[in-house]
Parts: C-alpha cells; sequence; structure tokens
C-alpha cells in the first residue's frame, strides 16, 4: 500500500475542473404524474398536441361583432345592432372574457365602450377585426415545444404542461447518492451521549438532508471502522450508486485510509485541495462512480459538500448550471484574513446588508456553523478583505 | 350586493403591507424527529443538555503529553519520552485526531514533529499546554442554545443539533392552503381536450406545487362556478385553513363574484392593485383567515403567488424575512416599456449575465412564462428600463 501523503495540493479549480468533467449526466427515467414533477428535469422535449387557446376565445367581457358592421360607430353617432345568440349584420352576441367567438364574428367590443338599451345594444366605438380575440394557437401550437429537454420543472411549467392535455411526463430519474461514514470514533446516534473518545455519528444526516435538497435521493450505510479492506468492501457494495460520498478517514495520518483504497480499486484524481476548511478532501472514481472523501471534521466536510457535492449530484441530474450558488451582497463589518494559497471560506451573519465575520478556531467548531448565513469565499492569491468592503456572501442553504 | 368595481387601485407596496400587517404567524407545532426537519421552522430555542465535544480530545495526530515535560525541547536538542498509555513525566500516548486525551496530559505534539525509536518518541519542540487539544464544551456547553426559535433547520444545523444528543425537534406546523378554483369556463384537467368555450383548471396545479415549495400544505377544492352562493360556502367550508387563495373571478365583469362575497362574508382590505399583470387581484380576510384572490389568467395568478402568496406561507411560517427572493443581477438586451402608475413585471430569459426580454401580447400568455427564466420588476414612476442598463431579475422558482 502506498505511503499516505497528499498527492499534491491542487486548486480549487482544478480539482472541480478534473471532477465534474469526469461525471456523465444520468440517463436512467422515470414517467411522473404532472403533480410529481416540481423540482424534476425533463429527459426530453415536451411537445404540445393541443392548441392554446384550442377556440377562438374572447379576451374581455362585451359584445361579439362582425367588425365591418360597426366600422362607422363613434361616441357622438353610435350604431345600434340587436341582441342575438347568432352573428349576422345586423346582430351581435354577449361574451365573457374566455368564451367561444361566435361563428362569423371577428372581434370584440369592451362592455365599457357599450350600452345595452333592453334587446338592442349601442356600440360608441368601431374595431378593428380580431381586436380582443385570442385565436386558436395564439400562446401554443399543436408540435411547439413547451419546454425543452433538461428543463428544471417549475409550479408555472406544469400548469403550462397541463393545460396542453399533457398528464403524465419523463423525468431523468434522481441519482442515488450512497452515504458512508467511517471513523472508529463513531458510534451511531442516540440521545445517550457516547462514552469519552467515542462520538455521534452525524455526518451521513447532514450529507443526506442536502443530498435530498439538491435533488439525489441518500442511501446510508452503517459506520464503517478504519480499516481499508472493510471500506474497500462497502464502497463496492455501492456499485449501483451513482455518487459515493465517505465521510471521514481522508488525511493523512495513521488511520486515514480512504483514498489510500480509492487509488487502489478506482481512480484517486486529487487527494489535498487549496481549500480551508477542507484541505483533506479526496475526489476519484470507482468503476466509473464518481467519488467524493469528505474531511470527517462537519465545517470542513459542509465546505466540501457545497464546492464537489452539489455540482456533481445536479450535473447527474442534467440541471444546465450545476455550480450556480445563491448570492447576496454585503458590507463586511470586521477585517477577514486568509492563508495564501488556499480558498478561505469565512462563516458570517447576515444583518440586513451587514456580513458580520463569526469567530471561528477551526475545522472542528460547529456552533459558528449553524450561527452562519453564509460563508465570505477569500480568494486563494488575496491576504484578506477589509472591513467596510463589499462581498459576496455564499449562502448556506 | 354593491356594484362590482374595483375599490381603488392601490400601490403594490400599500398592498402588501396592509395584508402581510393582518397576517399573524401560526401557533400549532409539531414534534419531528431530526432527519425530517430540514426546512422546518424552530418553535423555540434548542439547548443542548451535552457539552460538545464531551472529553478533551486530541485535535491532531501525534503524542499526548505534560507540557512542562518537554519545555526544552528543539531539533537540535530533542527530548525523549517513553511511550505508554500512562502519562507520567517520562512517558508519553499516542493519540489519534478526535481521540481522548489521557489523564495528566495537557497538550498534544503533532505526529510530524516527533521520532519514534522503538518504545521512545523523540520530540523535536515544545508546546504550550492546551496545545492541539479540543477541551470540553469548547465549541457548545450544557444550556448554551445551539439554534433560536424561529430558525430554518438546514442540513448543517441538524447535525449540529444532533450531535448534542437531541433526536427530536419541535418545530411550527406547515400552513395549511386551501386553494379554491372558480370559473364556469373551467373542466377537470384531461388528456381530451375541452369542448370549445371551456378549459383545463390547472391554476391549482401551479398553487398548488408553489404552496408546498415555500413550506405550506395544499388543500384541493373542486371546481367553483361563478355563482357567489357557491364561492360564499366553499370559502366557508375552510374555516379551518391558514390560509385561502380563490383562483378566477376577481375582475369587474359580470361574472366576478369574489371580491364582492369576501367583502361580504369578511373583510375585503384591497381590490385592483397597481401591477401589471395582476391588476385585479384582491386581497382580504375571512375569520382571521388571510385571502388573496388570483387573477384567472395564470401569468397574472404567478406574479400574485409571487408578490403575495410566497411572503403571506413564509410569515404564517415564522420565516424571517418572508419578503426575500432570488435574485441575479444582468444586463438588459433590449429596451423595456412599462406602464405609469404599474409595477410592470416584464419576462426575461437569462444568457450567462445578458437578460433577454420575451414579447409577450398579455396575462393569457403562459409559453413565455415558461420560457422566462425571471422577471425584470419596473418601478410604478419608471417609463421603461435602457438596452445595456443592470437589472435585477427575480428568479421564477
Amino acid at each position: 500500500m502506498k505511503s499516505r501523503v497528499f498527492k499534491e495540493r491542487t486548486s480549487l479549480k482544478t480539482a472541480k475542473d478534473l471532477f465534474l468533467n469526469s461525471i456523465i449526466p444520468l440517463n436512467k427515467t422515470n414517467i411522473l404524474r404532472v403533480e410529481e414533477c416540481q423540482g424534476r428535469i425533463t429527459s426530453k422535449d415536451i411537445i404540445s398536441d393541443m392548441n392554446v387557446p384550442h377556440y377562438n376565445r374572447a379576451a374581455m367581457d362585451g359584445y361579439a361583432v362582425k367588425a365591418e358592421n360597426i366600422t362607422s360607430a363613434s361616441i357622438s353617432s353610435p350604431i345600434m345592432l340587436t341582441l342575438s345568440d347568432k352573428i349576422s349584420n345586423s346582430t351581435c352576441v354577449r361574451v365573457h372574457t374566455g368564451s367561444k367567438i361566435p361563428d362569423g364574428a371577428d372581434a370584440v367590443v369592451m362592455v365599457e365602450d357599450t350600452e345595452q338599451k333592453g334587446s338592442l345594444v349601442e356600440f360608441f366605438t368601431k374595431v378593428h377585426p380580431g381586436k380582443n380575440v385570442g385565436h386558436i394557437g395564439e400562446d401554443i401550437r399543436i408540435g411547439d415545444i413547451i419546454v425543452n429537454a433538461n428543463h428544471l420543472l417549475r409550479g408555472c411549467d406544469l400548469a403550462t404542461i397541463a393545460s396542453c392535455g399533457i398528464e403524465e411526463i419523463e423525468v431523468y430519474e434522481k441519482p442515488n447518492v450512497a452515504i458512508i461514514p467511517t471513523g472508529n470514533e463513531l458510534v451511531k446516534r442516540s440521545k445517550q451521549s457516547p462514552p469519552p473518545g467515542k462520538i455521534s455519528e452525524t455526518n451521513s444526516l447532514m450529507v443526506g438532508a442536502y443530498v435530498e435538497k439538491w435533488g439525489g435521493h441518500p442511501l446510508y450505510s452503517d459506520i464503517i471502522v478504519d480499516d481499508p479492506l472493510l471500506i474497500e468492501k462497502e464502497i463496492k457494495k455501492n456499485i449501483d450508486a451513482d455518487l459515493i460520498v465517505v465521510c471521514g478517514g481522508t488525511s493523512v495520518g495513521e488511520r486515514d485510509y480512504v483514498p489510500t483504497v480509492l487509488d487502489k480499486i478506482g481512480t484517486l484524481l486529487v487527494h489535498g485541495i487549496g481549500i480551508s476548511p477542507g484541505k483533506p478532501t479526496a475526489l476519484g472514481s470507482f468503476n466509473d462512480i464518481p467519488v467524493i472523501c469528505l474531511p470527517g471534521y462537519p465545517a470542513a466536510g459542509l465546505i466540501t459538500l457545497f464546492e464537489f457535492a452539489a455540482p456533481a449530484i445536479k450535473k447527474l441530474s442534467h440541471i444546465k448550471e450545476p455550480n450556480s450558488f445563491y448570492k447576496q451582497e454585503a458590507t463586511l463589518q470586521h477585517k477577514i484574513t486568509s492563508k495564501i494559497g488556499y480558498v478561505t471560506y469565512t462563516r458570517v451573519k447576515l444583518d440586513g446588508n451587514k456580513a458580520i465575520p463569526l469567530m471561528t478556531s477551526g475545522a472542528g467548531i460547529m456552533s459558528t456553523v449553524t450561527q452562519a448565513d453564509g460563508f465570505v469565499k477569500i480568494g486563494e492569491n488575496i491576504e484578506g478583505i477589509n472591513e467596510g468592503d463589499t462581498v459576496e456572501v455564499f449562502l448556506i442553504e
């Protein structure tokens, strides 16, 4: 077995490019009812087989007419037509917004421009043919693409699709994400305080919550002790997963076997990334399944999740911009410093447009993550950011 | 029955203030398992009854020592201690990141600063007491607030809470949102094209999807025809809802009864808002339940949903900033115009940092909503925005 040292320190950008370029979007699909499709991604163009509207409809409340019969109408010289249920040169028909335009009519005069007197209606204005009429197919025609393939379906899209008579949609399957917690120090979560030297395993809870949020389906493994053969066996057990996240055992200590195992059974692309916290992160693949080795410290693991797991899940899912974060501009309230050569993530609390940096003393401290609304990312060639500077805050979802 | 005219045209800001100020956050709570709590809101402060860490732990792989025994250690003059499982003045103990610091030890020397020679260890550096030791309660102490009441729970929060031995969390119940579609023209959704003059009811699909996305629980009514007594009956049937959304029948036509019914049985705060599309929106309450009357045209209804339903659901849920949208800056690619006196929402497609306005010809057109990534909001006193200007795009979720 190779000696356990970081391969090298890879820059965030290089690590991300290498890893994301190795990921191929999934091809498995499901057919779901339209009401189940919010947040899912279309696997093919959705084509309308209906016109919308599917009949010529009134766009206003008023009277349908043949426009040529009231060309001389004005306020001073109104034209009278007889109220009817059929259109002729001397009749008009009452319509409501959405009503079918009766045969022979080509325009609707708004009720405000008319006065009804018994069975007669006075028109105070002329109209052009087509006025206040929504024509067949004006919104969507038979054969039109309603939404393209690889489109993230939103509530408004579902309504449009259903308006075209489509009740089932083919969408990509959610990526299955195996989550493998490792570490001799870990015990299963419980209400009891673990014995000294032991801690509750909570990383898989965090990873699973984000996997669901980003559109994946979490598959939870039991805790695996720091034993290379057991780690190897557990990774191999997840041969059907679409992404594997191994938590812990990524550093260069005596008990940190995860990157070495990955190097043995698959491809270790990167071990040691220029991010702080998160340096021990490793990335690679096993049997063409992308693998993320997450540092065991949860504050470091969180950064790795946002930088690598989020875009990986989104790319597997065919989401167009897998790298996008929700961001907000704010004014930094205290100077923050960073480590040259590392992209540094400083936790901040937001107060309106103010970003207040939170004091941290290491990747092991979770209380400040919980207090934080987001991170300020300081570039690897920047020494720090001054009080009063405008910063982009990456919001912690 | 009063005549059906808009009460007045209320500005967006006034309408929003009036409506949101009338909403009281809900007090019903649920106790859920921690893994079910992502996106839920805490109903009280969550207090730790555990220290984190709950023992003095090694922050590094290395050797635990009593610092005073190696005060003279240096590279040129290392100090030797005997490897043991107990600490004395002449011994050290091997520890791994996360190990319990043995009794009597007060510091950890990193493995990189030592050399093991059989049962002896050479120390090349001195350390201060406390070095590389995570002390009991350093992260969280018994009695500390882990997260405050009214906190939206994220994946990272769940992990921290579970680390403190907490397995159940009291959260606010999701608001129940009744959705009532109205209109003589509506038929239940199906694969068949409805007869001319009829359209499929899809607004409740759209509203329900957004209600779920914003943290509410949708309750669906059947289609109600344009009959004031039936509308009244259906609203009254939803006396246990926390918010009522009535779709359609909000304008001032002969068949638009919804605002009039609300005025009769409850409070009509606003009818007619300076937004385009969305002018016919009405807002009020029935039996202290907030009521939103959504225009029937889906593109207008969408605006009303984002401007009124989203913040209403979020305020009912105790979310701190109910009015926040996801936004992105972009450069406008064509001039857009607007209507003085109305906040105008122009649909745009994003292409990187470019915002491309989409042509629309009315609130009835849904195809351009489906193509749009977001809206540019043009203020009511602004006539338009020029090509090349930087705009904020409100993203359509």
